[in-house]
């Protein structure tokens, strides 16, 4: 199945379960990480007729996703002589996506990439969205670029030998876009499973989907592409009290949907039936719903810490009932601290 | 006098002496250097209405438009906390502007920035066409994006303090433009002076237009845009061989000028008589029109070594009588090797 983006600058095609052969008359890169080199690395070679092939392994992580990475990956473009015609192939998670593409959007002066995300985190919502970046000291994603993939290739089988806890993870995502857009599919997710091959397949097409309607509205996140971090302004701050190594983002993300969840039924945009039918989906994918806040003052302040805070109100992404979504701003601090406070015990 | 530059993703204006006041409602970052920062700094600040405005001095010359320098510019707009709705400001030459533009578009995945270029130079070329970077081990402007400046003011009064030298290197890229666009702009260049305020503006404009004519055409230099190298195949060569110490960019330009209009000559697509007139306009800016080759071979080698012709044929924009051009690929190496060698002695 194709999914076509289409975004003023740029058009590209999403493929499910369609890579046949991927042709190109140029010199290709392919970056990797050692897990899925490992284990596809000869599946994907298989399906690329280019001029020229290169490997690049790069470690995998998020504390990899930095300078000295980009570099390594854009030192072997050089030592590949790669030229402006080149393309780069992303092939692993979220991290080789951000770092690939980044390197591509910078290397004389932009070069086409092509994304083939193998995990379903990155299937759903990483190759979808040309965002691209590094970390620093100051926090994620703070250098980057906005380039889009020449073309997104995502295979479910290469989903086989995810580990179930990073299938999970990916699942908050698509659980995040149901909420907040599209009731129907929310509905369809609480009674089908996902390990069936067809859901699966399903399940993708709709979260690129929305996302694609929502990035095309929004490519540059000057608007409504906010409402995709629904979840997110509390989950950032889970990922940094525990230092990005306890949770796994999507179940940082998880436990944030279930905190704004509680501040929507506080504001009454939210039922407590739905908040607890969202928990039981998150639960049915394993994915963590409580958390242990040690100190509401020091995860209150680390809301401003999150650069899309900088010099300004933080916004809270929340459910309007099921499918839909509200934006609130200018909240008064105690209504969240009461919030927080619940997740003391 | 303004200038709407109308490209594709992006429209902004050149200003001509029309600088009266920057008004913006966000911390600004100045990127300077300390010679324009000695001369100019109070003039520029004074013009500037923001939120905050902090000033960045970084060292100035090719040699420091590297990752370090480009990296120490990130530092301090991630210590000033600049949000994505910081404006960064280029303030000094060709080297400046392309740093800043560059440092804006990967802060935070791009923000705006805004030229206030101060040589001659950098306002009739590195100011329009959204071409940014840095150099590195293996080229120059190996690393970088296309990235439009939100506006560009040009000032003559700051080409007063010019030392005369770098007053000369900008008038061959003026002169280059007029060659293979502009047959009436040339001549002109022929019978007027541009130590004239209104003659120097008049230039200024006429060149900004040619270039943005060329630019907005062809964005990512994918065809027409290529002709702005003209005089740039044989100048890059001269650059790299004298390691970028001995000449400055325009001076090699009008030494490559030089060479190309003899081939031109010999490949009949222009006369004589009219490289004369050529050479005659850059010596009437004392720009450099002879240049000694040690080895004809090496030469010839290293103009494989840009970036732009890996993998593939050089490409030499010639000028087809003046105020026309035409693009010869697949030249005989004979017959270069013979033009080169008319310059070894």
């Amino acid at each position: 199945m194709q999914i076509n983006i289409d975004l003023k600058e740029k058009s590209y095609i999403v493929y499910i379960d369609e890579l046949t052969k991927i042709e190109l008359d140029t010199k290709v890169v392919i970056v990797t990480n050692p897990t899925v080199s490992t284990l596809h690395i000869k599946t994907i070679l298989s399906k690329i007729n280019a001029l020229e092939c290169h490997v690049v392994t790069v470690l995998d992580g998020e504390k990899y996703k930095n300078i000295d990475t980009l570099n390594s990956i854009l030192e072997e473009c050089f030592k590949f002589r790669c030229d402006r015609k080149s393309v780069l192939i992303a092939f692993g998670g979220g991290v080789i996506g951000d770092m690939t593409g980044f390197a591509a959007s910078i290397y004389q002066r932009g070069i086409d990439f092509i994304q083939v995300p193998t995990t379903l985190l990155a299937q759903v919502d990483a190759s979808v969205g040309g965002k691209t970046g590094i970390n620093n000291q100051y926090g994620k994603n703070l250098i980057g670029a906005f380039w889009q993939p020449s073309a997104v290739y995502c295979e479910t089988v290469f989903l086989k030998t995810l580990p179930s806890r990073e299938f999970n993870a990916g699942m908050a995502e698509i659980i995040k876009m149901a909420i907040t857009f599209d009731k129907d599919f929310f509905e369809w997710l609480e009674i089908n499973s996902l390990h069936v091959d067809d859901n699966l397949q399903h399940a993708i097409e709709k979260s690129i989907l929305i996302k694609a309607d929502v990035v095309s509205r929004d490519v540059r996140e000057e608007g409504i592409r906010a409402v995709l971090n629904y979840g997110h302004t509390f989950g950032h701050v889970i990922e940094n009290e525990t230092k990005y190594s306890k949770y796994l983002h999507g179940e940082a993300v998880s436990i944030g949907i279930v905190m704004a969840n509680e501040l929507a039924c506080k504001l009454d945009i939210l039922s407590e039936s739905e908040a607890k039918r969202v928990k039981k989906l998150l639960l049915k994918y394993s994915l963590p719903v409580t958390y242990k806040i040690q100190s509401v003052d020091k995860f209150y302040d680390r809301f401003y810490l999150d650069k899309k805070s900088l010099n300004k109100k933080i916004k809270f992404i929340l459910p309007h009932s099921i499918g839909n979504f509200s934006i609130k701003e200018n909240l008064e601090k105690e209504i969240l601290l009461n919030i927080l406070r619940n997740f003391t015990c």
